[in-house]
């Protein structure tokens, strides 16, 4: 932009059923661009082998993530199988305070929560699959997995999908690299919207003098 | 996007002052990108030589152009130095149905007509010179100008800028190329927007199938 103009940084949320290609996208915009970081969640389930404490998650005690709730350190949080997770409230605020981005890869119920708490900086991309066929193969491809199973992750990415009408914007993800292209048109977008940009009215003043 | 999500296009307008290359990011914008069409204006002043009809203007006669304005063909209109000048609504229209992007190089007065008579559809961007010095020496450089005369597109060019916080984004013209970039992921990043988009419904309709 400018030297003097400066800009708050934004929360990109990536939302989309299971099998749309959301994990490829969140890691190729984060290798591509170093302004904008990954939002880390809190979580009290147990880490996994290939897990790594402040990459993956920040692993909390039970007792800390209720402290922490009760701190109002959270953006959102949920329970999920007896274990709670919760986006930290910090380390986004200061990363937006210093011109950073965030990138959050969660549901509908995460981005209506984030929403609610900080409707100004979000911006949010909903990522659809190409088509059912498509979609049904990616579902399948885990793993050897029993029609039911297969079933139920599908009914599971319909109930996802029915939420596409609350986001900002809409991509089919048909070809990999054009639908992160687009992700990326969106993000250096947005970093131009007037309201997120600092010191213009100071820097239109020195060019009006 | 998809075969089957279409998408209703947007009227993009770009305003700065005289001298922050505004005409030259235009022309590049249209040149490199084949879904977007300039609008044409209607003006009652007569063809200077090097114009041409339909490119640069629809040149009309002033009974021609009472006309259209009492038929409600105009977008905006305005009259400047006995002249009158008028966008026609229904080249506009007709783009935007069919899909393609409309481009208009108006001042702040034009937008605010303009946002009036089609909000949903457009999307306005500022361009802001480098800075003082620059702009000064841009407005100079076009002849042998008297102070007067420099001072006098100055003080129109400060005038302008004073109504940059009317837009939704902007940019500042420091390099050409990254001015151009940036003006192309707003054009690519606002046709992604989930309310433009024709077909969602359905097609997630058949996801969930």
């Amino acid at each position: 932009m400018s030297s003097e103009i400066k800009r708050r940084g934004l929360m990109l949320v990536l939302s989309s059923p299971s099998g749309a290609g959301k994990t490829t996208l969140s890691r190729k915009l984060l290798e591509s661009d170093s302004a904008i970081v990954m939002s880390v969640s809190a979580t009290t389930r147990a880490r996994r082998p290939d897990e790594a404490e402040g990459r993956d998650y920040h692993f909390v005690s039970p007792v800390k993530f209720t402290k922490m709730v009760k701190a109002n350190e959270f953006f959102e949080h949920a329970t999920v199988f007896d274990h709670r997770y919760g986006t930290p409230k910090k380390p986004v605020t200061d990363a937006l305070a210093a011109g950073r981005d965030v990138l959050f890869d969660i549901d509908w119920q995460g981005t209506q929560q984030l929403k609610e708490r900080a409707r100004e900086d979000l911006v949010s991309v909903f990522i659809l699959p190409p088509g059912h066929d498509e979609l049904e193969r990616r579902l399948k491809s885990r793993a050897q997995d029993s029609k039911e199973v297969v079933a139920k992750r599908m009914a599971k990415a319909a109930s996802e999908i029915s939420h596409w009408p609350e986001y900002d914007y809409v991509i089919v993800n048909r070809d990999l690299s054009q639908a992160l292209a687009q992700i990326k048109a969106i993000l250096n977008a947005e970093r131009a919207r007037r309201t997120r940009l600092i010191g213009v009215g100071e820097f239109a003043a020195k060019l009006m003098k």
